[in-house]
């Protein structure tokens, strides 16, 4: 092709009049605060129609519809059928609520469209900024390493990677796996996020080399079996490498001793890794920091911001008590990424040094402008009010007969089910399923299930600031409500 | 903490007075779109001075500051350091631009917070359209699988997981790497993208596990070389499982023989992965597609959207040919995760089992905006001139014997370096790596440096579709007269 034929038309996809998109972007401002401020009175969920799912088999567009359309169709097709986690009575998995100011600091990092991966710019002394923020704010220690990453599977990811790593005592990072007899093991309670088994089988140990350890009555992992489990491995020809201590199971917020996990690891010299995702976060209240103690000595952490802290999806931190083994473990050269001691490439260690990822968002700016805007202070009351309304809901449970707890109520999650005079365990599977899918599908609450102790529970978990008691008594009078009506009255 | 006291003051993150937080909200997309509109105007790069840097100092804010000074701040210390990528002189690594576009969809989903793992909301839906879409534009098969992902880095080591997990002949996700005399083996060529080698070494195989072959002159894998190399690591016990091709190489946009990769492939049966992490996007145009004849017979393609297809940070592509692998390698069940057939956890089958993360953003509406705004024939057209501005820069290079391209330019790369009357190796790498800076500190323009062959390259990567020809008119009229100042007219 000719350079200079083709040229003659050059283009870009700025607008042809920016005042045209200026002013959708405008209307749209104005549009999304309407929508956030009257959240409320919206249904928290709401199916998907037919003709709406039939919009999204639609081809890709060949001809330019334009940015005022483009919105027209999102407005129509996209904007009312969230996911419902902005909604005071969202409680499904752990899923946060966002903000207003989040979604700005949204616009402007879309604006500045920064890479995080490394360099001499702003964005990259906004991240480092806000990871010391965060070491600050949880009590871990100044001198560990950290990293933004989309969330908590990728900071478990980042942890157990160091790990593997780490322990073994041959390069891995080279030699990798293969061709060794002892094949390494990592440990966890039952009760350990999926993540951390996905991890594990990515990192090559494979699910089998996930032993997952008993928990007592409260969900929190028997000590006394891992001692036994380790020695036995040992004995048997295994190589231990790293405990998993649970800050907040997802099933119902347990924390793992992590005082006892500390010493274990450092007896047997293990690698300690603390999953965190929104457990850790009370961390941040000095009324709640207790119930964490030992979290602070976890050789790496996993936690997410985009749940108990608020901030819009997505933004989870990983960080690493000693930076060198943070380093060896991703670190790398390549020619076209060579650092320099001036001009753009310039600046600090590479971010990239430290993750999977080269590509990185500005997601920093969001977690910098919320901590700004509301101060910690408010994220601590915001936790503990949280934790208290759990207790709330609990007290509402245990108050009413027709309902039963089926977990203690360590943080924000809560497990229960409607009884009635139900007494076949089948039936009350049945009843509890379809009071859970008519709440959702009537738009009045969407908690989420598990199943505890073979229970099918409906389950409560609170990350969400919108909350407020009054929430949860809607709640508990729509469940006894279905649970009469569905199961006819028992 | 009893709940009854707790309570008293229940409190949220949104606004105590939401017309102070909208008219900031107007404000800034005043500001922002302002800062797009005139970027041209701005230093590509500047330097942040070290009282900018010292306000990233400071510690954790305790108390709230509000989102008009959190704004004023980022107005003041950060919006004036970005990377530089949205400016029209930008041609660094490989940095996409971005779009105003794009900028407002940012907005439009940290409004709704939707998070992409799975369940019956628009997130999914439109996630599930867009890839959809990116199959049509690039002529990969339909029935594919795909998943959204932070960017190329993922999107290699997702193919790669598949890779791994499939090829062996024996349950790699359960029983890992160890007590397995044949290591694993990938291949790929001396231009590959660390990422791949990152990927390698954190699923286990040791970077001794990829072997990285010969270019020819063309930096296209000498696929002669691989087929010995692959033959001789059978012979010595090796287990070859996979080859990683090139679509367009990041030091100077060379592109792998793709149906000869294929085929070698098919005869061998080992996984085809491609890292198109910007070079596959020319499939899109019928005039570029031969270029990458073969590609569509990957098992599995990476690629990005941030780079040429100007998105914003971040997201990339991953596609696996057949879905049954895809999810084998990542699927996962977990109590808490029950998928339902109605309700909020109802819907197509989970994203988050076809990669690493649970949790996830909806970026998949920038992608879904950006295409409907635009259209496919845009992008198709600024791809096509990306690479003719690549040929027009060429043109300028070789038309000039005070300058030297150290590499053919079959896409959009360009790697080159001032010799004025300069002989000497050692001098000609100092006065270029002299000019790569100060081009950078003046704010003219910020190409990058790699290493060609052992000659130090300014590279220009043009993923920008603000560029116009008169900018490399400006590339080289500074390259001369910095060469000449630097070198004291040689």
């Amino acid at each position: 092709m000719s350079a200079t034929t083709t040229l003659k038309l050059e283009q870009g996809l700025d607008p042809k009049n920016w005042e045209t998109l200026r002013k959708l972007g405008h209307r749209m401002v104005d549009d999304m605060f309407s929508y956030l401020e009257n959240i409320g009175e919206q249904p928290v969920w709401q199916a998907i129609p037919p003709e709406v799912k039939e919009a999204f088999a639609e081809p890709v567009p060949q001809e330019p519809e334009g940015a005022n359309s483009a919105y027209e169709q999102f407005h129509r097709n996209i904007l009312p059928y969230p996911t419902g986690n902005i909604h005071p009575r969202f409680w499904a998995w752990v899923s946060g609520t966002g903000s207003a100011g989040g979604m700005l600091a949204e616009l402007l990092s879309g604006a500045m469209n920064s890479s995080g991966h490394g360099g001499d710019h702003a964005a990259v002394y906004v991240e480092r900024q806000v990871i010391s923020w965060l070491k600050q704010a949880l009590g871990y220690p100044a001198e560990a390493s950290g990293l933004l990453v989309g969330g908590g599977s990728m900071a478990n990811f980042v942890g157990l990677a160091v790990a593997r790593n780490t322990k073994p005592g041959w390069n891995v990072k080279t030699e990798g796996l293969a061709n060794r007899e002892n094949p390494l093991s990592v440990y966890c309670s039952t009760e350990t996020h999926s993540s951390v088994v996905k991890a594990v089988e990515l990192l090559g140990l494979g699910s089998n080399g996930l032993r997952q350890i008993e928990v007592d009555g409260n969900f929190r992992i028997r000590v006394d079996h891992l001692r036994q489990a380790v020695a036995a491995d040992r004995a048997s020809g295994k190589r231990p490498i790293c405990v998993v201590g649970n800050a907040g199971t997802v099933n119902s917020g347990a924390i793992d001793d992590l005082t006892a996990l500390a010493d274990f690891c450092r007896e047997e010299n293990l690698w300690f890794h603390v999953d965190g995702a929104f457990g850790a976060i009370p961390a941040i209240s000095p009324r709640l920091r207790p119930l964490l103690r030992g979290m602070e000595r976890a050789d790496s952490l996993a936690f997410d911001l985009h749940k108990w802290m608020y901030m819009p999806y997505d933004v989870g931190c990983a960080l690493v008590r000693f930076p060198q083994h943070h380093r060896d473990t991703f670190a790398y050269g390549a020619a076209y990424l060579n650092s320099q001691t001036r001009g753009l490439a310039g600046g600090p260690e590479w971010f990239s040094h430290y993750g999977l990822e080269l590509s990185r968002g500005f997601r920093a700016l969001k977690v910098w402008f919320s901590l700004k805007e509301h101060g910690l202070q408010t994220y601590q009351a915001l936790v503990e009010q949280n934790v208290a309304q759990a207790q709330y809901l609990g007290e509402l449970i245990a108050g009413d007969r027709r309902l039963e707890l089926l977990a203690p109520i360590p943080l924000n999650v809560v497990c229960f089910r409607y009884r009635g005079n139900l007494e076949d365990e089948a039936t009350m599977k049945q009843v509890n399923q379809e009071i859970l899918l008519r709440l959702q599908e009537s738009g009045v609450a969407a908690p989420s299930a598990t199943v505890i102790g073979e229970r099918f529970a409906i389950r409560v978990a609170n990350v969400n600031h919108r909350t407020r008691r009054e929430d949860f008594d809607i709640l508990v009078r729509e469940v006894l409500r279905l649970g009469s009506e569905i199961s006819g009255g028992h």
